[in-house]
């Protein structure tokens, strides 16, 4: 831990640059100041040890990537640009400068990835590592910012990304511990280095169909398909279709070893960190066409609830309070 | 603490509004959509149980107070006219739904007073009670944002509030704890309730000279003036003039019970609040005419380093690190 908030800053000074365009005055004073030169995009995502993870299988590198990759989920699921974001940081006295250093360096890394500059933040000593993310973003070159609650009965349900393997990932690291979760390492993969879907989001909003753009809605599942669901679809229901073969390998294999059934799992999910489209059944293939990565799922039905390959799915997905120990 | 996220926003919304001028997109989406209509101050606070505060002495609604105010206060520091806050609370599952629902009364009751409306935010369980607040401004009437660094030797130091007093309230509440804590009113409620000083920061950005506007510089103390002005003064140093009449009557009082120096004690305070401004000598008085509570405090001299009354000070102010125990 350093000694002094002078040298904590200097630490921060040498992972982050402290200029970025779009970023009028960058940290040292009051406030950041940004230019966002329109709409702007605000989100926070709080990441607290032993509730959303373990120092026991996170490298500092892993927590500092996952906390601003969780956050920038957020841009990812409005379409939106990323313009930087600030970190509000408590570190507890046994996090030494080394792990300061190492966790500060997995979030530059993928702070320089996806171009979100760090532009403020604070920092407190205290008993629980806790990093807090503040996202900041602008609409991308079509100007559109994509929102939830668009979706009309009958619009095609679009999936970017894997569903199920983060949460594979979370049970085989509870069970065995980083060392020994060598089995599924896409699982492991996808739960400690998540990957925002920033491009995927600003390509969704960039796609075209004569009658206009391809996608209405757009939202990042981070709690889970059976959770997120309902909040993207403002009141309508949907039936899913979805097989095995949908799914990513580690997925079938992983959850059948635990004589769970895949499907099931990957929609309950957890922390997927995927995009969730919506588009009217005659823009789906345009988005298929120039998206190559994304999969119908499914499809909006005028009545509430979900149904998944014409069975019921009632169980709640993912809820940081309603469920004990972190993922 | 509420069983369920919905629980949670539900009281959320009984206490906030969801909308606001300047706000395009409330909470429930992935990111809350502000339209600041040109540069964007961000700054961000956070606030700690047993770092920052303590359950025995701060009442719920103190908490939700003083983690907005906190962060407010930057806005002040900055002369931004505030758009909105987002925040990041960890729970402890120790704090009830009613302590819930008297904290969020009390940051709401801010809110309200400042004009500066909730727009987004994350909950998380947690082991220790955790308040990240992060605000969001844009330029007042002026158009213009003051910062820090802009001082020249022979500016004068102009002070708007009280130092000192929150640090005599912190004292005796550590002390004392609240219920005996009845000597010193003024002190007790400038640490548990301080005021942001949003339209001081404003006004003071408002005045204009012939010569143009009248203050160049600002921000906020909140580490307590010897720890702040080196921050604000980027390299000169200043020669402070402050005597005990410029002392509220329970700083001198307080400190001069405890067998310390009142103005001493004044300028390493810590957690005032007050409003650090420069103005150039011939502007000065054009800013004691138009904000009366304006004091000058002081003159910046070309040399590094902080003179008090003809005297040096060499002390450092108050940081989070260096300092065991809450304040």
């Amino acid at each position: 831990m350093p000694n002094s908030e002078r040298e904590f800053l200097r630490v921060i000074d040498r992972h982050f640059p402290n200029h970025a365009p779009g970023l009028l005055l960058g940290r040292g004073d009051d406030c950041a100041i940004l230019d966002p030169g329109g709409p702007l995009c605000v989100s926070t995502d709080v990441f607290v040890e032993d509730v959303h993870f373990r120092r026991a299988y996170f490298s500092p590198a892993d927590i500092g990537h996952k906390a601003l990759a969780a956050a920038a989920s957020d841009l990812a699921g409005m379409a939106a640009r990323p313009l930087g974001f600030a970190l509000s940081l408590v570190l507890p006295d046994d996090a030494g400068d080394m792990f300061l250093d190492e966790m500060l360096g997995g979030m530059a890394e993928l702070s320089r990835a996806i171009d979100l500059p760090l532009v403020g933040g604070d920092l407190s000593r205290g008993r629980v590592l806790t990093l807090d993310v503040a996202v900041f973003g602008a609409p991308g070159p079509t100007g559109r910012l994509l929102k939830r609650c668009t979706a009309k009965p009958g619009d095609a349900l679009l999936l970017v990304g894997d569903i199920g393997l983060a949460r594979a990932g979370l049970l085989e690291l509870e069970h065995w511990g980083r060392r020994d979760a060598k089995r599924w390492p896409g699982a492991v993969a996808a739960h400690l280095r998540p990957t925002p879907r920033i491009a995927e989001g600003l390509a969704l909003a960039a796609i075209e169909t004569p009658e206009g753009p391809a996608v209405s809605g757009l939202m990042d599942v981070s709690d889970g398909l059976v959770r997120d669901l309902p909040r993207f679809l403002g009141g309508f229901g949907a039936e899913l279709t979805l097989a095995r073969k949908d799914l990513p390998q580690e997925v079938n294999a992983f959850f059948t070893a635990h004589s769970q059934d895949p499907v099931e799992a990957a929609v309950l999910g957890g922390e997927d960190y995927a995009l969730l489209a919506c588009a009217d059944a005659r823009s789906a293939p345009a988005v298929l066409a120039e998206l190559p990565q994304t999969r119908v799922i499914g499809r909006v039905s005028p009545e509430p609830g979900l149904r998944l390959n014409g069975g019921q799915v009632l169980r709640p997905g993912f809820d940081h309070f309603a469920k004990p120990g972190p993922g």
